[in-house]
């Protein structure tokens, strides 16, 4: 077991940035959310001009759960994509190309060896979760140890550079564990959350429902424990990227929001870490129905409305040139009096 | 006079683009909005993988309107603003820089001599418009000279390798011509457009639809002719924005526009050139009230919403980014075939 220390946002520096801001060659307010985003890295980082250099990780695991016919996808895409995102040709691959983010991608457990070196062999479990209709998907120690290789993962990104943290999952099946999950923190029907994932039909969707209501009157799961819920009815993909926000945050370092795994992942990380959520910003609103209910509960408004559901991180990578543009906006704009220009 | 003719879009290679779009590593759909646009820009280029390199082009003018105390900024800033520019240090030069569009900056008549030879200097009326309140803002001959000056700077710009138009504008006071201009062309009171552009009080806010309806009372502008809405009631930047999207239109490139002024020279240019209104994107919805109204008679979505309000094209530049991620799918993601990736 660990234990996790968050500091607290820098409301000095976030007052900095504002008035910086509006130092700026621009009528004030005019970059509207730009300006927010700006005034949250500062309280982030501590600084009001920050590297927020990208990084992309992907967490990647098999789902037992998908037994019971919850998924449209077969499940050796799990497999097939992780090879496809680390040869460059998956949406997380090319989008992260695209804004300079070096992608690690870690095998947390998917069901075959994967004969590819540039996937990270960190398996927790070889095989898998387990069917948690049946039984617990991992022991606590298992979502422990996957836990820690998503800390360790962001937290060497950020010695290696990095300066904000995108966070990606793939495992065929894995919105299953996370309506259960979400549905078990929030205390509601898992039909007010699940949705289609990669493309489910209607009697899919109800069997998905039930299965997720079935496991949590079987699991009893600790509403406020992140380990009792990742441990009965989790993902090794959503333990680590829970890990890797706990990390990323503990550093002080910026993380990018993805989709709805990504969504329930976070409110496990604020769990285990509070204050941890301080540090997150949510890129894009998913179509997936869940996710809403996940955004609102951690209280963060989406920065674009693209009508995404891909995952992998990609919403996030798609979403961080506006980021950016908030500290290029900081960095690099002329203000009034270095510019001669007058103001009102 | 010139004439135009802006070509259909490609309906084969928009098809084209579907059918491959469903053939990449993803679940179908779940790209959204960028595979519309993907969709989109294969119409307009007539390519499925199009170069959409950006590049910026901003027109700049003084107006003689702000006599009538409708503006937050003094007029000086036009010409201060035209050299930050083009030293580096305004919005849209951090913005053009982080997308690696190259600026242009174009000088339609700024009140003053502009003593920096980077601000290109193209005075069709050296001391601006004249306050339309009282007079014609500009002869129609003038009108179509910044239209020309607009147009070839797009084409000249397209054939230096651009493949994406970003037009832009800086005039202090223009949102008060455009205002008129709309409520003109939709025959509305000018009080349902005006907006507090650069930052006016309530009592400006008043005086600014006063002036513009007693202005469409004067002049009697033809709602359908571009020419005549220009050179009674317009600005030379807003000429050149016209100009330039017909430009671009016209060589089938596409045009991302930006706030309210943009809108606005959008509506003239599908008035001077019916069908170029099919080579645009609009890039955001601009917090100035008229904008929403001109984006939905030009039939647009906005592809973010940030509550941007600076103008200079930087909204444009800002979401250029999610049109590139739109690009770089296709151009760079793998085939369900290519990555031996199994389908449902």
């Amino acid at each position: 077991m660990l234990t996790f220390s968050i500091p607290a946002l820098h409301e000095e520096k976030m007052e900095q940035a504002r008035q910086y801001i509006d130092s700026l060659t621009k009528p004030p307010g005019s970059l509207g959310r730009l300006e927010e985003v700006a005034i949250q890295l500062a309280g982030m980082t501590g600084e009001i001009k920050p590297n927020i250099a990208p990084a992309s990780l992907v967490f990647c695991a098999d789902h037992g759960i998908v037994e019971e016919n919850v998924s449209a996808s077969p499940q050796e895409v799990t497999y097939e994509m992780a090879m496809n995102m680390v040869e460059g040709g998956a949406g997380i691959s090319v989008f992260s190309r695209m804004i300079g983010a070096p992608l690690a991608v870690y095998d947390l457990g998917i069901l075959r060896p994967v004969p590819n070196e540039k996937v990270i062999n960190k398996k927790v479990r070889p095989s898998g979760t387990a069917n948690f209709l049946k039984e617990r998907a991992m022991t606590e120690e298992e979502a422990w140890q996957a836990i820690k290789v998503g800390y360790d993962a962001a937290q060497q990104a950020i010695r290696e550079g990095a300066g904000c943290i995108i966070v990606g999952e793939l495992g065929i099946g894995n919105t299953t564990p996370s309506s259960a999950i979400l549905a078990a923190i929030l205390e509601i029907d898992p039909e007010t959350v699940v949705g289609r994932g990669s493309g489910i039909n209607d009697e899919q969707l109800n069997r998905k429902a039930q299965v997720c209501r079935e496991a949590i009157t079987l699991h009893k799961p600790k509403k406020d424990d992140a380990i009792d819920l990742l441990s009965k009815m989790g993902g090794l993909d959503l333990a680590g990227m829970t890990g890797a926000m706990i990390g990323a945050a503990e550093m002080r370092t910026p993380i990018l929001l993805d989709g709805f795994i990504c969504t329930v992942s976070a409110c496990l990380a604020e769990l285990l870490a509070p204050g941890a959520v301080n540090y997150m910003i949510l890129s894009h609103n998913s179509v997936e129905i869940g996710h809403a209910i996940a955004a609102k509960h951690l209280n963060k408004q989406p920065l674009v409305q693209l009508d995404l559901r891909l995952g992998e991180g990609t919403g996030a990578a798609i979403a961080y040139p506006i980021v950016k543009a908030a500290n290029v906006m900081m960095k690099d704009m002329a203000t009034f009096q270095s510019a001669s220009v007058s103001q009102k």
